[in-house]
């Protein structure tokens, strides 16, 4: 891995959008000398300009041009921005050009040749972070957001940019070391009497909740981030996967029609409350004794033990057999079991209105759709049972951040014993001084060149 | 499919990136009222400033909010262009946003509850022909710049981009708009004893000429865009693979250092002489004389039948064999074939440092690269020789484009034996007449409702 911190003003550059075909691409560039190097492959379509001159937020058209063979590589478009007002906190220019394959090639590599480097991995934001412009929690944020599955999720990780949980930290910081002050000073001053307690107990048990709450928010940040697993399981017929196709067709709607292509999308991917639901359909797998489905079994076997939520459909013209009775008895005491009496079009089409399912079944018809709002009622009330969060607070999606956290309340908790005992004033603010440097650690105050590089090389490239 | 004519003003929006997660992703929009509708989710974060009022060609960074919740929904840059200087010719608005789906998906949802229709393929491309931005060749340029699979390809399209094939076409159709007005004249006036010829065989000539070059490049322009495919056969153990892989590994070198990920890559993509290369490697597929892969033979065989050209391996260390010999006299006569002596190296291993191939056969160590640049110059050779670019010259890539070409060269055609034969003036009018108005069709000037949604339908959503 590379050592950052001493190329921070490096010209570097990336592709910042996805390698693919496409209207637009977008090339970022950052670093010293940004402008100067790009004056050696950018000509101006009509202006008069030099690009070193030109204002900061500003768009100029013109061409990529090969300073060696004069050939025009693209027609593009240059975001400008100026030190300090840019992403980076550095002299900034992004290049917006045709989302074309070889021209997205072909300007990478002369920007290679006039002198700018591959970007690492996250090294774009990295710099915002080193340069000022965000903590740390607010740099993870941005890649939260961008591996967000859920709407619920991009939320979350939008608030964690603005800020939220870098200002709970650092207010739960500012309190900690104010009462690590008081203590300080009466070992500073042994002899004078300082006047009343160094901090209440109401003020302690405020702390150590704030600190337990963001910790126990990492569930529901990963649970929205995450998501569940649900598996559609029961005989042959029951359905299956009509009501997969059912499910994720409504989700698929919209963004189907705006970018006019399924291509790219992962299958089974829907969103119930906000929480990604990863539906898969074990159509056909369990249908055969033929021992050369062994294998397929199997594997549906370990998809359904893996599945947070089980639905089972059975066909109610076929009614209840042993085998649905076997699964149900298997499953259904160990996980989580929405039964399902499917296909009561096909009753109602007998001239049966009122359908009678066994008690604990919803009925559905996977054809008509009737009866899905109940049946998506009941998967969500299973899967948001997991998940506390109160309106307004923070909550993490970091195991870093848990983990220094659960650092500092151990600390903490150590030196609420440590007053209790009464222990020397030297001792305990000692416990005191690593939880205000755990907090410390979580907004990047105090951060090794290690635990950046570790943050820094999980995000998107360009970013 | 879409009447496109009526709207041409209507607000629309799309996504111009790939669908995926990445650093930054761009939402384009255009129409009439696009910066009032945006006033509706757009917040500034700092300024006191009117979107309404702001400049074209300026960034500005501030959220985009849900208006009736109120939540916000990202962080992003707005690139505000004003009509007439954006690409389409409107008042238009990029929204560069974290490149999150849920936050894709989100904003895109919200400019259609203000009113922002999404846009069809190729629908900012139309409307900046209909505008007078491009002419159809132009606009044909976008798409074949985009789609191109190779450097040459790009720089070709490029070229179109410019202006090249309008200019050639307009020129073309300005003289024989002039020999036409000759025509017309000597008609209108027949009791004028107009001197001079009407037009020279020189001129006639020429123009002919360039009609049919202008044709025979379409060749050119699709052998650059969609490239040969080249497969790779020989015995088991022939070094196929390896082959494939050392052709491959060179090419990927510089895109994969920038993106860090091949997972789009198509495989076994290269490009020689600026021409897209698809291989083949057909390993193991003709290995076995078991029954079950019959069918597998037969797909190799396909491939086989279906290349441009075909590389044949051979172990140096087995010799050749009577397999070997059968299918370079089965393929060797109806197709392009290059003999690969291979694993030259094992041979040197052994003490023999010269290596004596057999006639017609090219010496490679497909493990070390010894003997790859011949290679490469052999297969250059024969793959150009289907193209006979001059430089500078047009080369087109639109089957429609070709089409009304030879139309037009048809009408001359008929025009000059009209002239040769002494026909009246009137009837070799009519020829000279359809001419002109092939050419028109090719640049846009005349061109029906019909053809402009078939060209923009083949677009990229968001160009």
């Amino acid at each position: 891995m590379r050592d950052y911190q001493y190329e921070i003003e490096e010209p570097i550059a990336a592709l910042a959008t996805p390698w693919g075909e496409s209207a637009i691409a977008v090339i970022r560039t950052s670093g010293k000398n940004v402008y100067r190097l790009m004056c050696g492959i950018f000509r101006f379509s009509k202006k008069n300009l030099a690009l070193d001159e030109a204002e900061g937020h500003t768009l100029h058209y013109g061409k990529i041009v090969d300073p060696v063979s004069n050939e025009a590589v693209d027609e593009v478009l240059l975001a400008l921005y100026r030190k300090p007002a840019s992403y980076t906190g550095e002299d900034s220019i992004e290049i917006f050009c045709h989302g074309s394959l070889p021209v997205i090639t072909r300007i990478l590599k002369l920007l290679k040749s006039v002198g700018f480097r591959p970007a690492q991995p996250g090294e774009f934001t990295l710099r915002a972070f080193l340069n000022g412009k965000l903590d740390l929690t607010r740099a993870e944020a941005v890649n939260e957001l961008i591996r967000s599955k859920s709407d619920k999720a991009r939320s979350l990780a939008l608030d964690r940019l603005s800020g939220t949980v870098e200002k709970r930290i650092t207010d739960i910081k500012l309190r900690l070391a104010n009462i690590l002050s008081g203590v300080e000073v009466r070992i500073d001053y042994p002899d004078e009497d300082i006047e009343g307690d160094i901090v209440t107990e109401k003020q302690l048990d405020t702390i150590g909740k704030e600190l337990e709450m963001l910790i126990s928010s990492f569930n529901t940040g990963k649970l929205f981030q995450e998501g569940v697993t649900v598996v559609l399981a029961g005989r042959t017929n029951a359905g299956k996967s009509t009501l997969f196709n059912l499910l994720l067709r409504e989700e698929r709607s919209i963004v189907s029609e705006y970018h006019g292509t399924t291509r790219d999308y992962i299958e089974g991917n829907i969103s119930i409350a906000g929480i990604p639901v990863r539906i898969f359909d074990t159509a056909g797998l369990r249908d055969s004794a033929d021992p050369i489905e062994a294998e397929g079994v199997k594997r549906a076997e370990r998809v359904i033990e893996n599945a947070d939520l089980i639905l089972y459909l059975v066909d109610c013209a076929e009614g209840l057999t042993e085998e649905d009775n076997e699964f149900i008895k298997n499953y259904g005491s160990g996980k989580k079991l929405i039964k399902i009496w499917n296909k009561i079009d096909t009753i109602h089409g007998k001239g049966e209105q009122t359908v009678s399912a066994p008690a604990g079944f919803i009925p559905l018809s996977s054809e008509t759709g009737e009866g899905l709002a109940e049946l998506i009622a009941a998967v969500k009330r299973i899967i948001i049972s997991g998940t506390s969060v109160k309106s307004g607070e923070p909550v993490i999606d970091s195991l870093r951040q848990k983990e220094l956290l659960e650092k500092c309340l151990g600390s903490f908790i150590n030196f609420r014993g440590g007053i209790k005992r009464g222990d020397p004033l030297d001792v305990i603010a000692v416990d005191l001084q690593e939880s205000v440097h755990s907090l410390g650690e979580i907004t990047g105050e105090v951060t090794s060149q290690d635990i950046l590089n570790n943050i820094f090389s999980n995000f998107c490239v360009g970013k």
